[in-house]
C-alpha cells in the first residue's frame, strides 16, 4: 500500500499532536508529545528541543516512531513522566496504537522557535524525515489543536459581554494567545473563523 | 435504518457541540450553537437560556433541527449573528451538512444553569427530544470539548515551571476552568486524565 499520511487527516502544511516513540542506544525506550508538521504525503518535519531524551534519541538512531491517537491517558502520561515499558510493543510503536508510522531522518537543522511564546529563547533542531511505513489499526483522525480553540474561543465570546473588565481582558488574551495557535496549525477556514471573530469584538469596542 | 446518534460518535450521558436550526412560526429561519447531551440512541436533552429566539421557536415548533459539523464557519457564524438565509436547505437542515437529525420535543422543564460560571443565575428550560430522522452525508463525530481542552492543558503543563508567578497563577486558573468542563462532558478517560495532571500540578508544589 502506497502511504498516504492524509489516510489518517493529515494535510501538508498542517501541524498535528502525536506520541512519538524512540530508543536509546541502550534500549530503553521512551515517549513524548510532539507537535508534527506534515509536508508532503510521507514527509514530516518537527522541532524538538535541545536536552530531551527524544532528540537525542533520533540524533543517535536516525528514526524514530509516530504514533497518532486519541487516547487522553497516553498524551498524559507521556507529557507528566514516560509510558511505562509495558506500554511498548515490540517494534517500538504504543502497543494496540489507533495508527502509527515509521520513519528515517533526512535531514537535522539547528533552528531557534521563535513562535513559542515562552520558550523563544530554546535553542532546538528541526528535524526533516521520510515515512518508510504506516499501520492504521482504526480509522482515526490525527489531532489538530485549531477546531478546539475555535470553540473556546467562541464559547468565550457569548460570555465577553455578560463580565466584568478585568475577565474581559482575561477573555481578550485567550483570544489572542487561540488566534496566535490556529493560525500556526488551523485551516484556511479556521483562519478565517478566527479573523471573523476579531473583526466582531473590534465592533463591540473590544481591543483583541 | 435504524436510528443510532452513536453512528457521529454520541455516547451516552456526554454533550456535543451542534448548530441548532429553529423555523418561527412566521416561518423566519433561525441557526444557533447548542451543547446537546445525548440520553439514549435516539433521544438527547439540551438546556436552552430563556429569551433566545432557539428557546421560543422550539416552544412554538415543538421540532428543531440538530446540524453535526466541524465547519468552522457554520459555528462562527451562528454564534457572532445569524446564518444567511441561503444557508438553509428547504427541510431547514443546513445545506451540505455533514449530518443532522430531526428532533420532535417530548418535555420541557424549568430549571436554573447551576453549571456555567458566567450565567448562573440565569433562567433556562431544559428540552427533552426523541430523534425522528437522522441523515448522514458524511462520516463525521459530534464535536465534543473535553480532548481539546486536555491537550492545551497539557501544553500549558509543559509550561508552567518555565514562567513568573502571574503567567502559573493564569495557566491555573486555566486548569481549573478545564477540568470543570472536561468532568461535565469528557469521557472517563479524559476525566482521569486531567486528575492525574491535577495531582502532578499539586507534586510540584501548585495549588490547582
Amino acid at each position: 500500500m502506497e502511504i498516504n499520511l492524509s489516510s489518517v487527516g493529515m494535510e501538508k502544511g498542517r501541524q498535528y499532536e502525536t506520541v512519538i516513540t524512540t530508543l536509546s542506544p541502550e534500549g530503553k525506550r521512551n515517549a513524548a508529545p510532539i507537535g508534527v508538521i506534515c509536508t508532503g504525503k510521507d514527509s514530516i518535519i518537527c522541532r524538538i528541543f535541545k536536552g530531551s531524551t527524544t532528540l537525542e534519541n533520533i540524533i543517535s538512531q536516525k528514526e524514530f516512531t509516530v504514533n497518532i491517537t486519541e487516547n487522553p491517558q497516553l498524551f498524559t502520561l507521556s507529557t507528566i513522566d514516560n509510558l511505562p515499558e509495558t506500554y511498548f510493543d515490540e517494534n517500538n510503536s504504543i502497543k494496540n496504537i489507533e495508527s502509527y508510522f515509521k520513519c528515517e531522518v533526512t535531514d537535522l537543522i539547528e533552528a531557534v522557535k521563535r513562535s513559542d511564546p515562552i520558550k523563544s529563547d530554546s535553542k532546538a533542531i528541526v528535524i526533516k524525515a521520510k515515512v518508510t511505513s504506516h499501520v492504521i489499526n482504526k480509522n482515526i483522525k490525527a489531532i489538530n489543536r485549531a477546531m478546539g480553540l475555535l470553540i473556546e474561543t467562541l464559547v468565550n465570546f457569548t460570555r465577553i459581554d455578560m463580565v466584568d473588565e478585568k475577565q474581559q481582558e482575561y477573555y481578550l488574551g485567550r483570544f489572542r494567545e487561540a488566534k496566535r495557535v490556529i493560525n500556526k496549525v488551523g485551516s484556511k477556514e479556521e483562519q478565517k473563523a478566527i479573523h471573523e471573530i476579531k473583526k466582531e469584538l473590534i465592533k463591540k469596542g473590544y481591543s483583541p
